[in-house]
């Protein structure tokens, strides 16, 4: 039996384009000799819908949209995502369920059991686990175990030492395997973050392992928000091997024959070198922002290019991701900024042939102090100056957009997000936050890794050292400590869970961690504010990261 | 037996005083003849600690702490809450429990096994569901069964005809009954909305009338950022009738007989009219404002007076939070300011004793405009041109704020949040959202209540009509339909989640209803960049709902 995977970029609630983009898989499938054809999980609607799913409404319109789906499923299967309403009185309303269709109709719905609700994931929000009993499904012969994303990451790996997910105690796949199914069908929505995919891979291998079946994995591709997917679907067979890898960061198809005939070039995963983890980040990005505005209907940009490393990867980002007739930048230098990075600023401007306007501001600057004479009395200059000029610099830029229609894209790192480094209703401002899960020594890397073939960006953007440029001779060193110190210590308390004690046990100067561990905890309410953040890292600010703001814990 | 009921205000992460106060109870308890005194839900770290819980050393303190305050319990039993780790080798790694301290030590730990998952709760995320058998605890020979929060909500009243929040499938109470015992201890953090104790006595009772057991219900008291606790402890006989109430809003603490002697005063709870309704908005909000300021440390808040209604009841409500000479604020008017504006906004600084500036905004502008005259080439004034204004006086305030430690309170309704009627970075800067959850018309009901006895907000504040004054002769009403139509729209779509359909069959415009749903659903993004908003009602904006930013569902 053939069978086709359809790896596909869904919007979030759009759901005459999902329908059309599903049917049209079934037909190319159909025309392809294929009896059935699989899609991801929640499918109908887009993942991750989140409190759409307490909208009557919109859930009796993704189960219509299922059965609009269905009637294109004639000489042919399809298993499509969708919610679908618990029928038993108690409980939540909802499923989250793979819907089987065929003859014209829905044949059967299967439940996802194993609800995940860690980082990102919140389905107990939504969702009851199945309790009906375990069965297969039967298409032509070929007897499918049929599981949701979670169902078969039982026993995932840990991410951190104490947060180790969530550890099942009853794994769906203990039962379905008692049935003697011939393969074992996952259908997914699975977050990109740059190490994800060997995680997926290893969980892949031990149900294998376990279960002495193949594995079909069909993920969502496309970024909704801050939430992107790799697709990355793939189909493994019962050593192991993967037999088939569909494309990451785009749409993609394939058919595969039930048989996982052997003797097939087996594909691996690339190993996490550096290099790949950059292309990961960078590919991921750049899909990203350009989602994100075509499924919002916008189609312009703007930021505020400084001269500085961060503006540059972004804008360089961005005319991977939009037209660069589309992009438009503000320079907006200050009394402190320098005329190289003015210059720099510029040059890669019109390397990338983005129209730029420089609009100084030292004149609004100078009449925000005028106005503010009497109210500060002759008290000393001190970061309050600093703060005004950058907020003038989110006021022009919001101005641009306003008046042009330009998303704003923020530009601040994760490193910055993490100390609080930035400036509220300044240099934060924006519709989407590109770098604010990269941190600062991985902003560099990117850079680099831009100019790999031409350099994009300017070499003296990557060479200087790092300032705001909002008083004289300001550098970031004279606030923070050095990158390669601060990043290092950031990663071990932020992905991984670590206290004080074990990050001062790992080498790094006692004071120097105390210090950056109360500057994290001291901003969570300017991140709280923060634009959403494309998420690349298996532990990004926004809903993967929930901290009180007022605590006096340290 | 004597048995205490401690209603407390405890900090989240703080240790230290959160000990202290409890053990502070419990010697009053002894010295009062109590044999036992219950404390509230996660007592020893304070609800809601958030991702806090998946920090071990976070975990190890709060059992340390638990440890500490057992030592104090000699001659005196007591019941803490506080996390456990779950000693199971699958599940989440924590209970959400109830520890009985007695003999100086930790006798037994009680987990909760109904754990909410909607609204603004998550206990899925860090707790796992209790599995051990139910007991009872024993003191003195009075058997109490031991319950946490929605332990005992298994048949929730709904809030909405859909959502209909977790219908549970088995209730802990009819495992305990069965075990029979003398009474039902329940302890809480329940937060505070305006409906909440007419839900909760209703609960009480049918778990009263289910059982025939006495109810002994200890909450936890005050603000947590948004989360508003307002106690209201209670003991409920075995009629269903309250023995005892505490206090709402404040700390309190009473001793009762287990004997739940007949022929007392029976209170009730008062009745849901508007005025109740206002007086507990007002109450908590203050309260709120209190505790956020208190808990972080700071003393001085700062924010913009316009004249208008929102930030003059704004003003009212931190007068009552905060001493008069710890506020500052600023009269920033435009040139489409109007002089009675100014003179309102000046009646109302004198009447309260607040300390005011007047910085025009106007030279500000000017410079803006100029700077920005070659970019925008002669496009005509629009919104822009109002952004821009807003923007001034959100970085004007946050000048002041940064120069003298005051922090920002934000003036925006909820009627504004929800149709973004609102500037980002402008008036919607802030640290913390005091009306954010109150619709307009209920802006003005709160108006009058803050002036029933005297003339606090200067009439002519009230009785104006409503303007941003950003540009001529401007009026709400020039944007929206007028408030007593657009707030009962906004509150059937997100208090009571109806449809476009279900909302016009309740007789209002369908093109009006269309129109304010779509603006609702557009500014996601707008409302994911707010400060936290301080929840009077039982559907806020912020962590209770979460909907996708990037979605073509409207």
């Amino acid at each position: 039996m053939k069978i086709a995977l359809a790896q596909l970029n869904y919007t979030i609630g759009h759901f005459e384009q999902n329908v059309e983009k599903i049917v049209s898989s079934i037909n190319r499938a159909k025309q392809q000799g294929a009896r059935l054809v699989i899609f991801s999980e929640l499918s109908i609607c887009g993942y991750p819908p989140h409190d759409l799913l307490t909208h009557k409404h919109f859930v009796d319109k993704s189960i219509q949209a299922i059965k609009d789906v269905a009637k294109s499923c004639v000489d042919i299967y399809a298993i499509v995502g969708g919610p679908s309403y618990n029928e038993a009185p108690t409980g939540k309303l909802l499923h989250n369920s793979a819907y089987l269709l065929g003859e014209g109709k829905v044949l059967d719905v299967f439940h996802k059991t194993l609800l995940p609700d860690y980082d990102i994931f919140d389905e107990y929000r939504y969702f009851e686990p199945n309790t009906e009993k375990y069965r297969l499904a039967e298409i032509d012969g070929v007897k499918l175990a049929i599981t949701i994303c979670e169902d078969i990451w039982d026993d995932q790996p840990t991410s951190s030492a104490f947060d180790r997910g969530q550890l099942y105690r009853d794994a769906p796949m203990n039962h379905l395997s008692k049935l003697n199914p011939d393969l074992i069908v996952n259908i997914s929505a699975s977050p990109f973050s740059y190490n994800v995919e060997e995680r997926r891979f290893e969980v892949f291998k031990n149900n294998v392992a376990r279960y002495s079946k193949p594995v079909i994995y069909v993920n969502q591709v496309g970024g909704n928000t801050d939430l992107l997917f790799d697709g990355g679907s793939m189909v493994l067979n019962e050593q192991g091997k993967i037999l088939h890898k569909l494309k990451s960061f785009y749409e993609d198809f394939t058919i595969i024959d039930s048989t996982f005939a052997k003797g097939k070039t087996v594909e691996s995963i690339n190993p996490l070198n550096d290099d790949r983890r950059l292309e990961r980040i960078h590919d991921a990005l750049v899909m990203g922002i350009s989602d994100f505005f075509r499924k919002l209907g916008f189609s312009k940009a703007t930021l505020g290019l400084s001269g500085g490393i961060d503006s540059a990867v972004v804008l360089a980002l961005a005319a991977k991701a939009l037209p660069a007739e589309n992009l438009r930048v503000l320079l907006m230098p200050s009394q402190y900024s320098s005329q190289h990075s003015v210059d720099d600023a510029v040059q890669l401007a019109k390397k990338l042939n983005v129209k730029y306007d420089i609009v100084p501001i030292q004149n609004i600057f100078d009449t925000f102090r005028n106005q503010l004479r009497d109210v500060f009395e002759g008290k000393p200059e001190d970061i309050t100056e600093e703060n005004i000029q950058a907020r003038i610099r989110g006021t022009l830029l919001m101005a641009l957009s306003n008046k042009f229609g330009h998303l704003l894209l923020n530009t601040s790192n994760k490193s910055e997000a993490a100390v609080g480094y930035g400036t509220l209703y300044g240099d934060m401002c924006g519709a989407l936050s590109v770098l604010g899960d990269v941190y600062k020594t991985d902003v560099y890397r990117l850079a680099n890794f831009i100019n790999r073939d031409d350099e994009i960006i300017p070499i003296n953007t990557i060479t200087k050292p790092p300032s705001a440029e909002l008083r004289p001779d300001q550098k970031d060193s004279d606030s923070l400590p050095p990158y390669d110190i601060l990043d290092p210590i950031l990663f071990a308390y932020i992905e991984q869970g670590l206290s004080a004690e074990e990050i001062i046990r790992k080498g790094y100067e006692s004071n120097t961690v105390k210090r950056i561990i109360r500057l994290v905890n001291l901003n969570e309410y300017k991140r709280y504010q923060s634009p959403p953040i494309l998420r690349v890292s298996s532990k990004a600010f926004g809903y993967g990261r929930k901290m009180p703001l007022v605590t006096k814990w340290s």
